[in-house]
């Protein structure tokens, strides 16, 4: 393990010893996860390229963008994620189903029966993707962290966010994820982090309320 | 009295008594109001029409629209609010300072000190106005419903939205207005009314969580 590991977790030791309900907040702007079919039809022979690990160790920001066209509206350079999944995703803001003139419904990642298409397109081509959702606000944690806050897979939490001042929020209906390889992090959209202030950086914090037991 | 204020009047007083903490919700979009002087300016000779009144019976929807232009983008047919005010005044949403690329602080409506400037553009004119503002969650109320709810001017509420379901929030930060010819509802802009799923009509309630006394 090297220093910068060590230090980042130590910090994190730290910190949820002295405030056991901390959460980091983690802004998703709007992007698209692609299957390696999807992605050859709109990349033919490139490969997804890596820009930016994430939080969650798997996942990565892609250094391709793609646009997705709706029937009223364009959205531009919207950043691919890595890896590759077994079913194509577009994942949007509440506020950008108006920009686009399509009803994409709140879900959990995944959970894609029922949901609208929207065509995307890369300076190469152009496809169909079906499987746009608004995300439902959840928390990644590992199983550690679910013991600690007494949840379990889909169970909803209520988390206090405070951002820079002046619109605390308590999110309600928060999606508990507990995996094993997951690291703690709640994931709210632009329209979430507006609505409590939360700058856009990766540097704010929920608290969670811990239900008490009847 | 008419007979459709009667039944608007009978309605009001029958959800009051069945839920007494029940307050409508009325979605802000991003607005402007000017003095009679900027109006001037910027409409050489023609005089504030109304489109639509509001919920609030002092205040209307104007049938003229203006540009505002930040140094980052543009945001169109911006709609004016009526009547003229003694200071002109901008609310966008805070997603918006993106759009505009300014820095509009978290403000209850008048209070401008040290708000930034934006240049206002209409098919006659452009001029400059000091004062723009992402509007702080708030509720008109009448003299009554404060004394219901316990509050007085100024004192911050908490309030249950659950909009179109799978956001549930709670509001924090929600500052009280009574004021003798207020009617009762909340005001939240659009990025609020996306991140709890609420409607852009004006069809939906939250529910104010009385503080107990300590």
């Amino acid at each position: 393990m090297d220093e910068e590991h060590l230090r980042t977790l130590i910090r994190t030791i730290v910190r949820e010893t002295l405030n056991p309900n901390l959460v980091p907040i983690g802004v998703s702007n709007h992007h698209v996860h692609l299957t390696e079919e999807d992605f050859q039809k709109l990349f033919p022979g490139q490969k997804i390229e890596m820009l930016k690990k994430l939080r969650q160790h798997a996942d990565f920001a892609a250094k391709q963008t793609v646009d997705l066209i709706g029937p009223k509206g364009t959205i531009e350079h919207v950043r691919l994620m890595g890896p590759y999944r077994s079913h194509s995703q577009v994942e949007i803001a509440r506020s950008e189903n108006f920009t686009l003139g399509i009803d994409a419904p709140i879900r959990m990642s995944g959970d894609l029966d029922g949901t609208p298409s929207i065509k995307v397109r890369s300076p190469y081509a152009e496809i169909e993707i079906q499987g746009v959702i608004v995300a439902k606000r959840h928390i990644h944690m590992s199983l550690e962290d679910a013991k600690r806050f007494g949840v379990k897979l889909g169970d909803s939490m209520q988390v206090e966010v405070d951002g820079d001042g002046g619109r605390k929020t308590i999110f309600d209906d928060v999606v508990a994820r507990p995996r094993e390889d997951f690291v703690l992090e709640m994931h709210i959209d632009t329209d979430e982090a507006n609505a409590a202030n939360v700058g856009l950086g990766n540097n704010s914090f929920g608290k969670v309320i811990i239900k008490k037991k009847n």
